[in-house]
């Protein structure tokens, strides 16, 4: 065996460092979603495993020949589907020092500047997100670094049947349907997961309305199902509200709904995965009105819109003691004097793993690289991408706006057609195959979703490496395939 | 805002891929563990994030003066510390290449490489180390690349209950007093996490008893746990063998415990995170006899011993089925025709996070890099250096051996002593501070752990960069040390 040395290392690295940099330049180029069958990757590789090493050089080649032809290209400047998961160049390269220090960050003790770099970026997330001065270290609360939002829910649930049972569930369990869920079916999926997850069981999810035009959860109602819960004697137990919903970019009331929570000691978990890294600008701070006062837990990506390359969810408790008495376990062989001390934090009792990255050099390196202002632009620059696809939209009268356009969001959708051969077509239908054209073009990547029963189309903005043109490039592309639609189904160009 | 350009994350590139090469050659001339007091990280670093952007060239100077002085070396030759977390040249810039193509592998779709790179590689493992073949994707199994053990262990309970309920647990939650599972106190401390996390509470593990001279599972008391439950009308769900304990790398006999699961419906999950990797060599594959026939889950962790840099843990179910079962959500924003033709994984339903990285890349990298030879030698090298050490300590009788050394780990003690002036001296005391006299050296780093509540000192080998001589250099200092603080207990050396 031998392995890569120091030397080796250097002289391979310099290669995928510039075949990152060649893939950054070729992106473009590309299309951005795959052309592949289901097994079609698979095909292509070696039956098994090789018994003797290859060269790195054969690694490289097949990340052309094989890999690269299988990728959505998330990177893509024309890549507008879902929310982006943005990667930089500062964060690559910190979350490469990362690998290559190969320090594990379960405990303080086992490597303290990861504990310490990671408190100190949380901090100063608080600060420049303008998030609550409780949620820093030195109040009550805490932040860390969980893998998605989803774990960050997950745990939420665990801290808030903890503190709802002043601590009993832990060693008792749940008690069958005891307990309520309140979220929206706008809010993200994580949610049904994490009932699942924790034993509560989809039971005990309830289904907030929301307002039919923006599709922000309906204050009302949840009022109502709250007091219903507590007529039959379960206990309220959670509640999210979500600032940016996948679907619509939606924001719930976390002021209203905080006041609800707070009057019936539902833990209050403000989701803001895709959002809350644009309160980073002033004047998008009122995103998190509400948070200040109510929020028990809340979260927000610098994964997905704030430059941080996956996984990198920030989350933060208004009080860190439910969710560490919640987690921590303490065995022989990870016991140390610094733990016993309780003067440092052990994040392995923040999380459901106990081993953990370095992942907050790669914050670190995001924030010097950029500076507060550059992360301003960022966002900024997202944001009036996404106005200027409104714009376009609104200005073709083919079109319709689906919901409130919001950030660096835009839904929308072929108008259904009232006159010539396709009048009563399907929107639906019509839509789908809207979005299945553009995709097979190559050139720009969409997804969906449906509002009020309603195929919409998503633009995501918000990308690394998209500029004025791509977005002009993408909606040429909207639009012919749009007219070959409407050709196709006889009806010419309005 | 300044994005860094493809040709400047070139340039700074190459400049962190130096880093870590000097890194990597210089780490032996530093201690292996950090001498800070808690909080001495965070008064280095400024109280706000800058304003504007940074030279990328000031935190690579940070991170020599910032965060190499806080962190314990878990790559340094000398670390025998917890079990080892491999790092390795070809995993680091597979994950670098990983960062760099920032693709979100949740679904099929979302990029069909990252998915059917991550099934071939599990599929290879499987081969390489003689899994059985229903764990393969041909099979009604397959592979996963969880983040931990952790996580492993919490999914496979998941799917446990599932099974158990025939689906129902997934609408209507746990019951409360209803399951029990089985472990023993050497079982990693994960399996409480996941008790506590899925709602069944720490009140349904029941503890099996250990052979005192084995530390394994004594299967006539998981039987008789097992039928206890079963008198008092409580499910008999999930049972962990470990391959491999934490502590002592003891081995729990999974065959007789799978019969008794067969008998009774319970789920067998077999934890062999750190020692599974070590049946890649064929004299070793003993380690994997029973679960074949018996395992209804398992996992390893490449991320420990195989030289794959953290995070990467091989789950595998025997029946894919009941984990997709309890978990798949299908929200309207992630429905695309693969998904629903049936014939793609989705990753997103086998796991807790919906996102994920893609990190086939790096477990590729190794076994192309090393080949399978190559990866036995590491094996077979890690083995022989605790083998030697099991020789030295077995040589110097103020020492002895605390537990069977297996595979990699050596567990030893100072030996009481009944004579001269520290007669009678608490052993523990004196172990204790044996480790902190080792490890405040700064020559090596040792953990302890507690066997029949003694406090011995373990000594894991296994790290990518440990040579024949650097345990030798360890032995003479934990020798030294030995006769030092004999010394001042007023014991000459013997």
């Amino acid at each position: 065996m031998t392995h890569m040395s120091p030397e080796e290392f250097r002289r391979y690295g310099h290669q995928a460092v510039d075949w990152i940099a060649d893939y950054w330049l070729r992106l473009e180029s590309l299309p951005v979603a795959p052309d592949v069958l289901p097994g079609q990757i698979r095909q292509k590789l070696p039956d098994h495993a090789p018994e003797h090493g290859e060269p790195f050089e054969a690694l490289l080649a097949d990340m052309d020949d094989v890999i690269v032809p299988g990728l959505l290209h998330w990177q893509h400047p024309r890549f507008f589907g879902y929310f982006p998961a943005n990667t930089s160049g500062p964060a690559v390269l910190a979350d490469l020092l990362s690998a290559g220090l190969g320090v594990q960050g379960m405990s303080w003790a086992t490597s303290p500047a990861c504990t310490e770099l990671e408190q100190h970026m949380l901090d100063w997330l608080v600060e420049i997100l303008e998030l609550p001065g409780r949620f820093r270290f030195d109040g009550p609360g805490g932040g860390v670094i969980q893998d998605t939002a989803s774990s960050a829910v997950l745990v939420a649930i665990v801290a808030a049947l903890y503190r709802a049972s002043n601590g009993r569930v832990r060693q008792d369990g749940v008690e069958s349907h005891q307990y309520a869920l309140y979220v929206t079916r706008e809010a993200h999926s994580a949610a049904i997961k994490a009932a699942i997850i924790t034993g509560l069981g989809e039971q005990a999810v309830r289904y907030v309305k929301t307002d039919p035009a923006t599709m922000a959860l309906d204050v009302a109602h949840l009022d109502a199902l709250v007091k219903a819960d507590l007529a039959a004697n379960i206990t309220p137990l959670f509640t999210i509200a979500t600032i940016g919903t996948t679907s619509t970019a939606a924001l719930d009331p976390v002021a209203d709904i905080g006041r609800i929570c707070r009057e019936h000691g539902i833990w209050l978990h403000v989701d803001a995965a895709y959002a809350g890294v644009a309160a980073v600008c002033p004047e998008l701070r009122w995103l998190h009105d509400g948070v200040a006062e109510y929020a028990d837990s809340y979260c927000t990506n610098p994964h997905k819109w704030l430059l941080t390359t996956f996984d990198c969810d920030a989350f933060w408790v208004a009080d860190r003691r439910w969710l560490t008495d919640a987690l921590t376990i303490l065995p022989e062989f990870l016991r140390n004097t610094p733990s016993e001390s309780g003067m440092v934090t052990d994040y392995r009792n923040w999380q459901v793993p106990l081993g953990r990255r370095f992942r907050a050099l790669k914050l670190w390196a995001v924030l010097r690289w950029y500076g507060v202002d550059g992360l301003r632009h960022h966002i900024r620059h997202g944001i009036g991408l996404a106005e200027q696809f409104a714009q376009w939209i609104r200005a073709d009268d083919r079109f319709e706006i689906s919901a409130p356009p919001r950030l660096s969001l835009v839904c929308f959708r072929l108008r259904p057609i009232h006159d010539g051969p396709i009048h009563g077509a399907d929107p639906n239908s019509m839509n789908r195959d809207l979005l299945a054209r553009v995709n097979a073009s190559g050139t720009t990547f969409l997804t969906h979703t449906k509002i009020r029963d309603e195929v919409v189309l998503r633009i995501a903005t918000g990308g690394t490496f998209t500029e004025c043109r791509h977005a002009q490039q993408s909606w040429q592309v909207i639009q012919q395939s749009a007219t070959a639609l409407h050709a196709e189904n006889g009806r010419p160009r309005s």
